[in-house]
């Protein structure tokens, strides 16, 4: 039975030397990143320019954060837009890039039931993994307010295992977001809740902090052992040195909003500079030209595929990137 | 008969002093820029987000630029979004702001009865005009080759009758975009065609140039006389001062593609910054925070509503913006 | 100030003979027949067509079943589809007609946020009105099990509060639905809620059973008295006289399901007919033919348009409706 | 290295016997159809409830009709749903089905870049082919107008190698659909541009007629010899015995619309007697009773899940369905 590979589930490495490993897709890449003994990083984006940025820099794996996705639409990150409008900004994503993209899922978008059938979809646009964490649909921003309430673990740990029975894909990930910490639930709890959603099924667990420091999270470590990969978004213990995070034996660190926030702060300058200089004539050289914007946008690709498929004719369209 | 005012329709100038100016809506207000005799300004944005900066930063007017709103979206501005793809992206940009939006309509999308559709839609959301071009679909980026077709003259004339025919808004404006001197037709085809396109009902004409000189700007500008109003969009001739616009009698400047290659700009910077540094520790200080982000996006208003909607209960959700 | 006015807000009644009596948009239609002291009579549509149809027959308004429309996309009632595909299937469906729709919003698709947003959009849309019912998201359609838990009630005020502070339409209604009686919460409990709910803003109150006699709801009417309009579903009551709901003052009956049941039987015999007899020959004659779908979607009004909008060429689009 | 196998792409034949046929995905379960000496047969669904309604009846594919899908939307067959709502409703019919699906692609909704698009995302949905003809975006109906202008061949020869190379499932078919004989350009025409497609590499050619007897349609199979698989719509040729198909050869028949009409005339038909009779008394014996509609959307499957993933509470839904 042949496989349906879309494009994106290509090979992500080709194989050059001899010998060479393993061609992996996306969903198995994904799957590395959490196991592998490195510590991997994975670099936020919000919509399919992000992404490709992501993934031109070097990056192995792409968060595509709720937050960020919910800020670019112009909306608050507290389920405003819909699953399925959501849902059309990572297709966007995917189909921009080739390296895997682990999505946040929110809650899952309300019960099991939901949890299903956004796996499914994911697993059709290619996306290799979700996090899905244990709060209530409508979700609130887990750096908002002090004692949000958790999910009943028994009901979660259902959306995991109807999750995990859903993947079209043997190598999806569901990543499950312990928010205990944050709801001042305290570390035993943490840990109870790690444990049985591990059980029910998640390929990794993330713990979640909105301390300064990430005393809390080193300790989750030490506690929790090597039981399953464990994924972490240092926000707000920034100032962490990472190298503390790997020897925990982190598995993934999540750079989780930061994409989105420099855009914020390019876009106000370059906003602020033109409406007060009513001229474009001092920035111009400052900025990426427009064959760039082209050029990451895969304009040659295109300009290729026309000498292929269209008929010759006088006048056809022709750019020269190189000019 | 009541009006279907929409929230983003609410007058946008508040009366606090007497005598006051008429209160506009987002209609009026784009059809006041366009007939002004003070040289107007409009700032592209791609997403609610960037439409809500430019806001902010004091503009009085949105372009929603299909070139940015495609790179965007990580596609080429080929049409590959489709049309209803392309009206959701406006959509969020239109709820996110309450000044008015000229939407880049491409070639309109099809024939004279696409044109009517997306007229009919723009009303209804809220958008106040829409440009559309003298070529055909697909479109291709009027900076790519350089000879491309254009649209039968007549032809191009039913679209802006059908759009003007359908507009469910008196206020809403359509700007014919003249293509004929990129196309390398001259002057005197270019002055044909906007006659043409303004008796067809056209509320103002786009004269466009790719030349590095605003010599053929100009010049259309001469000839033209005030017929009506003419909006140009300087990417090219960028180091032309603004002052000879304003001179020459051009109503609107298009500042069309900056906040997304600012965008561009600033985040393969911190991309490559996190990458190469594999931590935030250096960074942290030059983004804008979380809680701007919240902040941009209105969390204190849901903040407020929350108070006015929900029960009282424990542990209800506030943030402390000033924090 | 100009109004915003779509296509379907247009008065749905010409004024031809003097004295004429005032014309009404469609917000202000569905208001008015939810007031009258007449008996009203809404009708089940799922799509564009079946609108349509429920239109030409005569209808005043539209009935835009929750449950028909999760049948015809082939999803279960169980909030499987989004909000907004919900929302595009009513953006057909009032685009298609222009008499006035009340929209099944199951529970208003999450918290009261969720509800502002449904509200908003369903006005922009041209929709008159929604029906939101007190239960949790995901929903699960009333007729499925015995003890479905109810929303709390001041939680459930407050969705009605923040739907009725968000119309961007005066005349919009909001017809809070109570489920106490099918949930076997009593009488008492379902008076308690409908007053609540009421003074929360309610325009209306759907009081649904499911029992085969309508026994509780007529003793809810002698109850309830005449405080606000009163709407039923006798799908499961049919066998009662109408003329009993006349008696009892109750201001609308929903016909809720029986053009997507016509379309379940109907399509059954045709495909099964077909796939027996492997030939069209014997029910062509049974059908409305290709034409009559070319005339419910509007081809004549198209093949005006073309003559209008489109430049004379040989060859063009023409097709006899009569022929 | 693993498939992305979706729910719908499981195999549609279980292997109960031995020894048992070669276990078929969609995929190749529409090729084979194509392929098979057997005269094939395409039954029309234009959403997800009568694209269940074919597959229970027993039919081996099915087609998704551009008019039917528009006409059930309330638009008409003139591109006025855009190519991605489209490709929504086609997803809806592809997740509510087993057996395999060919899509009325229009035109491949613009030049041979839109087709790319197009064909994979037809190939993520689980959508097993596509047909698409050669003429113009926008599209018009086949059957209105005498004379439509068609696609360049060369054009048109582009869109089907484009999409070919694109198809990111092996087996995924493009059916070319000639629309020679339509537009008046004789029998010679139409030999020339099937020849011509199916050397771009179509897997089939539509051969498509107006005239209410088969002739041209038997008399371009004798020319055509076996060169590749033909596909027929008799729709208006429908008094044709399906023997005389057979016996030319054809490979496969698509019963077009039947579907939609059958609903149109069953919805007209309940609709009007509701409204003349006021009552739903007469007629709820001759429908499906709602728990078939929840048969058909299967909530068995959501009970049993409900048990599997829920923890267990008091009340918990259940629904007899043999009740």
């Amino acid at each position: 039975m042949r496989s349906n590979l879309n494009a994106t589930e290509n090979p992500i490495a080709s194989t050059s030397a001899t010998p060479s490993p393993p061609v992996l897709n996306r969903f198995q890449a994904l799957r590395q990143l959490l196991l592998s003994p490195d510590l991997s990083f994975l670099m936020e984006a919000h919509n399919g320019l992000s992404a490709k940025i992501v993934e031109e820099t070097g990056f192995q794996g792409i968060w595509a954060s709720g937050l960020s996705i919910s800020a670019s639409l112009g909306v608050r990150d507290n389920n405003e837009a819909s699953w399925t409008q959501f849902l059309e900004v990572l297709e966007f994503m995917a189909d921009a890039t080739s390296i895997p993209m682990l999505v946040d899922g929110d809650t899952g978008f309300g019960n099991f039931n939901n949890v299903r059938r956004l796996v499914r979809k994911l697993c059709d646009r290619g996306v290799a993994g979700v996090c899905i964490e244990d709060k209530l649909f409508p979700k609130t921003n887990s750096f908002i307010g002090d004692h949000q309430p958790l999910a009943d673990m028994e009901e979660f740990c259902g959306r995991i295992r109807a999750g995990k029975d859903s993947q079209t894909n043997d190598d999806f990930s569901i990543v499950a977001r312990v928010e205990a910490l944050i709801a001042g639930q305290g570390m035993d709890e943490a840990l109870r809740r790690a444990e049985a959603y591990h059980a029910a099924g998640a390929d990794a667990i993330l713990i979640h902090s909105k301390r300064s420091s990430a005393a809390e999270i080193l300790s989750f470590m030490e506690h929790w052992g090597q039981r399953c990969p464990v994924v972490i978004v240092p926000t707000m213990y920034y100032a962490t040195p990472t190298e503390a995070f790997r020897e925990a034996g982190v598995s993934t660190v999540i750079w989780a909003n930061h994409n989105i926030r420099a855009a914020i702060s390019a876009m106000r300058d370059v906003t602020g500079r033109i409406h007060r200089e009513q001229s474009l004539a001092g920035l111009e050289r400052d900025l990426p030209t427009v064959k760039d914007i082209f050029r990451l946008t895969g304009q040659d690709e295109l300009n290729e595929a026309e000498k292929r498929y269209l008929p010759v004719r006088t006048g056809a369209h022709a750019i020269i990137l190189a000019a």
